[in-house]
């Protein structure tokens, strides 16, 4: 089997994992008396264990399917695998939109290839809009499932900092007070921003409805599932240097890379210790 | 007729205004291609022209029906009637929601009578919630009408700001320094804080889902519809000082009034003139 049919028959298996996922996370969404009678203070117990479990699910589904294949998530050990296939799971991405009742979390799946994602998935499972992406062999293509219809991703262009929408999820919570600075000097820039959307905001971006996210903090389980939705779409995707945002951390994202010069240089700005 | 009987009869009418609001707001936001082509730089004609073009039809059918009424809106002259019934409209809230695909935008129908807001509905017209608020002689109610399922709206207890789900739409754009500095202050005190929801933040506090909600630069039609709702769910809206949100400015939500006295005393220290 070539490699490029073993990406294809795991892409295949991507349907089946986001519904697996779906029932064990949808239900707690709607009907969210668990999460209010227990979520006080610190504890977040309830979607803690929705977490848990759906990340359990997807586990042993993708061993069954590809014992072969290593897989690392939030909530379990990593599993070692004797090929160069990787899965990176994030069962629920954005918990707290998950709490407060806001429609906009999603369940990313990466699938990396010799330590390189070529496979992601965002299912934003509220609302039913599912985001794909796959690059292998310079080929890049990204397609967005909406309620059984199926479209290709495509980034806008937007050459022009002042055209730009831009996104991120928590500035006064993300950013150190350099990297805050660094932000707020391109969110004046900007034609507008627009916050609270976690993995949701890389998918608009791809849908051309966004043109650039500037996140920290973020997870290898957080960033690996987007970066071939996003470059499948035509935009990019790195760290504040300009490197590869497949560890995370400090991550930027645009739908026309014209912006990049004049963005790693406002970032360049923030003066904290990364 | 009586005046209880005078506002049942206007409560009758709001799915049909909200329905004719619908079919020009919604076919704009699935298909955003006039948004894409025309809406660069400070220019949001395609949305100001559906803005417009509602806020037209909603005043049509008002004063259709009720010719004796006030009108106000955000982009039309006011219309004074005769009696002591009022309109306050937002065709479309959150209008950077609506140009970025993020499905949280609503439109804002608010009745007042001799000034004070009785009757409110918020319609996330692309979720499909309506949220409706109700408060006459001291009979305050709400309810969700969700994919044609109505439920009454109740908000949370919460008397411990580290229990709180805090939400603010754009806190870095919408706050002056000294406001900032006060947010910051409540921000930090509670459990997290959930961003860019508009109305619908003040939906999901009414459903119970979120605690407090901080904001200011709202205009009346920002504000009114959604007073019968958290009331009526509950709640308190006011501003900062602990006066009506009437006519909009700096407002603050919550689910309990417990925490009400905490938040004035932080409120007050953003010594900007309001």
């Amino acid at each position: 089997m070539t490699v490029k049919a073993k990406i294809d028959t795991r892409l295949a298996f991507l349907p089946e994992l986001a519904e697996a996922a779906r029932a064990i996370t949808l239900p707690l969404f709607l009907n969210p008396e668990g999460i209010e009678n227990k979520a006080k203070g610190t504890d977040y117990d309830p979607v803690t264990k929705a977490d848990k479990d759906a990340e359990k699910v997807l586990r042993d589904l993708i061993l069954k399917a590809f014992p072969d294949d290593s897989v690392e998530g939030e909530e379990f050990a990593d599993h070692t695998g004797t090929n160069e296939f990787s899965w990176t799971l994030d069962p629920i991405d954005g918990t707290r939109g998950f709490i407060a009742g806001v429609p906009v979390w999603s369940t990313l799946i990466a699938l990396s290839y010799e330590d390189e994602p070529i496979l992601g998935l965002i299912d934003v499972a509220a609302l039913d809009k599912q985001y794909f992406g796959r690059l292998y062999n310079n080929k890049k293509e990204a397609w967005l499932l909406e309620k059984g219809v199926s479209t290709p991703l495509k980034v806008a262009d937007c050459a022009v900092l002042q055209d730009a929408v831009l996104g991120c999820t928590e500035p006064l919570a993300m950013f150190k007070p350099g990297e805050l600075a660094a932000y707020n000097i391109i969110r004046r820039g900007v034609r507008f921003s627009r916050l609270g959307l976690d993995a949701l905001g890389y998918g608009l971006l791809s849908e051309g409805r966004m043109n650039i996210i500037i996140e920290a903090l973020m997870k290898p389980c957080d960033v690996r599932a987007l970066m071939p939705i996003v470059e499948g779409a035509g935009g990019r995707l790195t760290n504040w240097e300009g490197g590869s945002a497949v560890n995370g951390g400090r991550v930027v994202a645009v739908s026309d890379p014209a912006l990049l010069p004049e963005l790693y240089t406002y970032l360049g700005r923030a003066m904290d210790p990364s």
